[in-house]
């Protein structure tokens, strides 16, 4: 293996072993020589990389957004209505969190943003612009009410699910996550599908998500 | 004064000094050192009060939801119909939000549960029971619909909230939040409102919250 593989390859058991290491005993308490033993990694091969906590802290919310944004980006490929799409971009995400160490995370360092100064805006700004994308094409589209407001929305739709998952982390440990995302979707869908939509709209919500609680 | 008194004011100065510190540096970097300087405290009385920065932190989260709890309890015993009764305790949560520093870094520490294990799940379940015994009172006033579920949809409203103020925080500087919240209301309003209801309901909407984004 080059050289440069296997930096690379160190770089990732890092920020991997960091994200468990965050993910158990919180970003406060996990100490670097707690992370450099989680990834086995030495302290230096640590330091060769990062240079504080702060900055692997940082390289894990990247690390976690490159990976669902990418999953998103596949979804936007696919050949699903706007309405679906943004329902299966929210059941992927659900998905991620509930499986992948590194997204879990680096979303609950995202969402504990009061531990960085300034605190991480850019994954939600880029979900904000790709659900009010979304959102305009599904109104286009018909699924939407005329009338509906792509900024407003999205602007309700990215905290709503950020405060669901939040809650179901502290409450169930993301348990329940898949069916709250649902409940979430049947307010969308009450609040803003058009009326000739609706039962199309709801049979694709529950495909998606299974029964409500 | 009376040495038990001063022992009381000597606890409140740290604890709204430690507010101050974690909200300007975050938790992780807001020291012992600096909570003391910033509460104009010397380092041994600190230690007299609280044996550990989680311990001042898990104070700082307890005075703020006694604050805001009070707060909503004065609320619930006005004459307000339920559903009025709910955006009410919306505004004035978010009116805490803006002005009280005790308040804004005990909701950032609880929505950053990261940094404690276990998560703060108390305040969560406190509003989640206030709001599920609201929204059964609002059906049975007919302000909501028939067949809404309390349960869930308390579920809904708690954790949206705590996503609406988390990014207001982190877009905004708390700037939009009432504007935001008044728009979660325009969700829940068009989702659960009894139709004969809705436009008495959307007028209270508009008078706590003012006009949308």
């Amino acid at each position: 293996m080059a050289q440069q593989d296997r930096a690379v390859q160190t770089r990732e058991r890092i920020v991997t072993g960091a994200a468990t290491a965050f993910y158990r005993v919180g970003y406060a308490d996990a100490s670097i020589a707690t992370i450099a033993e989680t990834a086995g990694v030495t302290k230096g091969a640590l330091y060769f990389h990062f240079s504080s906590k702060e900055e692997i802290a940082r390289a894990v919310i990247d690390e976690q957004h490159r990976r669902v944004f990418e999953s998103a980006a596949e979804i936007l490929q696919a050949t699903a209505s706007p309405a679906e799409t943004m329902m299966l971009m929210c059941a992927d995400l659900a998905e991620w969190l509930v499986s992948d160490v590194v997204v879990r995370a680096g979303i609950r360092l995202t969402t504990g943003g009061a531990i960085f100064d300034p605190p991480t805006r850019a994954p939600y700004d880029d979900w904000l612009a790709t659900f009010e994308d979304l959102v305009g094409r599904a109104v286009a589209a018909g699924e939407l009410r005329q009338g509906t407001d792509p900024a407003r929305l999205a602007h309700f739709i990215i905290p709503s699910f950020t405060g669901v998952q939040l809650l179901s982390d502290v409450l169930t440990n993301m348990d329940d996550l898949k069916v709250r995302v649902g409940e979430l979707w049947d307010v969308l869908l009450a609040a803003f599908a058009e009326p000739t939509r609706l039962d199309e709209l709801l049979a694709l919500r529950f495909r998606i998500f299974g029964p409500a609680s």
